[in-house]
């Protein structure tokens, strides 16, 4: 071994140092525990030194055993004063920005790339269609090898799609439609097969909640997610407590995630402690598995390299850095990712829609009554404190719940921008945006309950079953 | 909460402790990081002081953040002196006693009970059958609630055995047998289902093998275990590689106890540390779950609540000792367990034998004469340097090995007394010995092999489909 690392080191992650650092360290242990001859000792040891010092050069701190470096995807806004950081993982999304999240920090941050315009107008002339709004508008702002992905559909090699849900509850609000919204678009312009995983075993072991309820809101979610509008003959939804029992290839893959995965990594990515359940700890390479498509025999009659695509909210990225970082070492391709932004909560920005506050959230089941009065009492106005100002210096869009998830839910360029136009210069006010997004979202709850009315039990058992999509692999 | 928590902690294992003190000082830290009322951050950092005494009090050591109480099963043969410790965990099996592991000490050290004349006399006055060599002769030695089985089983309720194998080689040794043996005796008395684990995904995690590989292992070793006579109709033997993706029970299962065991616990159970993946981790849940009926819908009809019996070698305990923690809070009723004592290598008692040195084991492919030249060149002898001092003094049986092989093989009481006697007076030669012990293991052997022959993957096939069995419930 060479007294010198360094140089192999720049490529590494912290993570990966934090590694090197404590095999070392127990390479040195088990040398002096041997009573190895004093020179190899004396080299492990430099080595050790060497790499403790590769470690506070990037990380900036000292190795300290046992505690990994955080990767908890803290971004600083720019300051250093801590209330300004954005927290941003799988179970937290908080900022103190109204305008929301700094999303061009998070994709430094990830390391991911920015969807550009570059990229949209190649998608558009790799299906011929025009770009969905979400794209248009910035909604899905980051990937990660997503031209990769173009690449093979431009030769016509296949890919496939992943999406999922956590089954929280019975009640979905109007955010968690976004991903599957844009996973319909893709999948109507691409013509590929699609995969939705409901994670009810994720929700067992993070709630105080019995297997049965998980799984009974799992297929609750699966209605919802049907009356989306997805091809029965191109869609297979699977929850994780029943798929696991009837797959050849599903458990496999997750075993072998698991064999390439140790609990310093999951400590760092997810913030796991010693106090956590082993099922948590395991769970992301449940998660992971999907981006395989040998996990979907049935579908890709065994094949094991069909790239996937991954549609989701930028906060689910951590489980995918991790299946990337995998990926090659069971010989597997690694997923491409699509990131969206998140959707803010009725009271500002500051943070995600939660489905355990009613009101935080216009859910799937609302009537149009309270609907109206939810974004009349609870969406967070850019509007000025009376009308006079309000026509004097106008509203603020950038902070304007009601515009925000006007810019999410109305499809129409032109009459977003006039929207804009007319609420920034003070034409328009606060009651009348609320009124735009009160006619915006009735009619999308309403014709979404009525598309859910007609998705029978008979229906969700035929999306769920296990069987042949039709694409010929 | 209570100042003085100290008689409520009396009950409490040092690993219960530990967490109890890791989470109040959780707490403790989340308080002041709140800001909370200065008598609040007081009481619990009182309550923090008093459980770390508790915990002092209870294992004699500091509390030290992140270092669980140890609770690796080192048994201490009544001296200090760290050489004369015995070593016993699922992985490893150490003693520097020729005789072996101290058995009583380990009793008492892991909380079993002896199975004693009472037992032995209850379990034949139930079944009416002469009990099992093993059972008489010590080999099956310590059990869990038998008593409770033998309770149910006068009450005609019913229960049914589990036992498992690991499947590291294609190549099983004699010592291999002997739970199987048993447990094939068990069977045939008392006329219950029969449930076989072989942990293919064990091996893929543990040892530098293919998924490919070990589930060819598992297929290989069922040979050798369909070979020791089971029923068909009343047997299933099952690779979690591949009943993981066809059973709707045992994933259920699995993620139940993985939701009721913590890093800690594991750690603390079987010595896990960070640089562990997660698939260790988390796999002890999966040899847990089929002591639960549920994990096998299809023989017990889905119900949940029938008692499991456990054969198996004393190193596999601690998984169910976890497993018999998690049960109550499952719902589900703790597992039974008979254990058995380690089978000795040919060069001593001081170690089990391995699958991996050939010297080491008698296996199951050795043709006689390999038998022969074994026993005759590596089995340690009891008996004395000369033929003169042989005569005088008389061998040793407690150390010998070849006598401690025909206690394992020879069936007949009165014979393995007189070569007892005989070996002891010195009046028969180690020589002489190892003839009867040749003599006894090369049939044992080949009839072995003709009756694998027999096992067609056809019969292999049929014993590992999930299936109805001929019981009803």
């Amino acid at each position: 071994m060479a007294d010198s690392p360094n140089c192999d080191l720049k490529s590494l992650s912290p993570l990966q140092l934090f590694e090197r650092v404590t095999e070392q360290g127990e390479k040195v242990r088990a040398l002096k525990a041997g009573k190895a001859p004093k020179d190899e000792i004396d080299a492990a040891v430099r080595m050790l030194l060497s790499l403790k010092l590769s470690y506070k050069t990037t990380t900036g701190q000292d190795y300290q055993a046992g505690l990994p470096p955080k990767d908890l995807l803290l971004i600083n806004n720019g300051t250093t004063k801590e209330e300004d950081e954005d927290l941003v993982d799988p179970w937290n999304v908080q900022t103190s920005n109204a305008k929301g999240v700094d999303y061009d920090k998070l994709i430094v941050r990830f390391g991911s790339s920015k969807i550009d315009t570059d990229l949209i107008n190649r998608i558009e002339r790799a299906t011929g269609q025009k770009p969905h709004h979400f794209l248009r508008r910035g909604i899905f702002f980051s990937h990660r090898d997503m031209d990769q992905v173009l690449d093979a559909y431009e030769n016509k090699k296949p890919f496939y799609l992943y999406t999922g849900r956590g089954p929280s509850s019975q009640a979905m609000h109007v955010g968690h439609l976004i991903p599957f919204m844009f996973t319909k678009w893709l999948q109507e312009v691409f013509d590929v097969p699609l995969v939705i995983q409901l994670t009810d075993d994720e929700k067992y072991l993070w709630k105080d909640m019995t297997i049965e309820k998980a799984y009974e809101y799992a297929r609750e979610n699966a209605k919802d997610i049907i009356a989306c509008g997805f091809d029965i003959n191109k869609t297979f939804i699977f929850s994780d407590l029943d798929y696991l029992g009837t797959s050849a290839g599903f458990y496999k893959n997750i075993v072998k995630v698991q064999k390439h995965v140790t609990f310093n990594q999951v400590k760092g990515i997810f913030g796991f402690t010693d106090s956590d359940c082993i099922g948590k700890i395991s769970f992301p390479a449940i998660q992971a598995a999907p981006s395989f498509s040998s996990s979907f025999p049935q579908i890709f009659n065994g094949k094991e390299n069909i790239q996937c695509l991954i549609p989701c909210a930028i906060d689910q990225d951590p489980y995918f850095r991790m299946t990337r970082d995998v990926a090659p070492r069971i010989g597997q391709p690694k997923p491409a990712l699509l990131h969206s932004v998140f959707f803010p909560a009725l009271q500002g920005a500051q943070t995600k829609m939660s489905a355990s506050d009613p009101n935080s959230s216009i859910f799937l089941t609302d009537t149009p009554k309270q609907i109206k009065t939810k974004i009349n009492k609870h969406a967070f106005s850019g509007g000025r404190d009376t009308i006079e100002e309000h026509r004097k210096y106008g509203g603020n869009c950038d902070v304007d719940v009601s515009f925000m998830y006007l810019t999410f839910f109305l499809e129409d360029d032109d009459r977003l921008e006039q929207l804009k136009q007319a609420y920034t210069s003070g034409e328009l006010l606060t009651g009348e945006l609320k009124k735009v997004l009160i006619e915006t979202m009735q009619p999308l709850v309403a014709s979404h309950q009525e598309r859910r009315k007609q998705v029978t039990d008979e229906i969700v058992k035929q999306f769920m079953t296990p069987r042949k999509l039709a694409f010929e692999f």
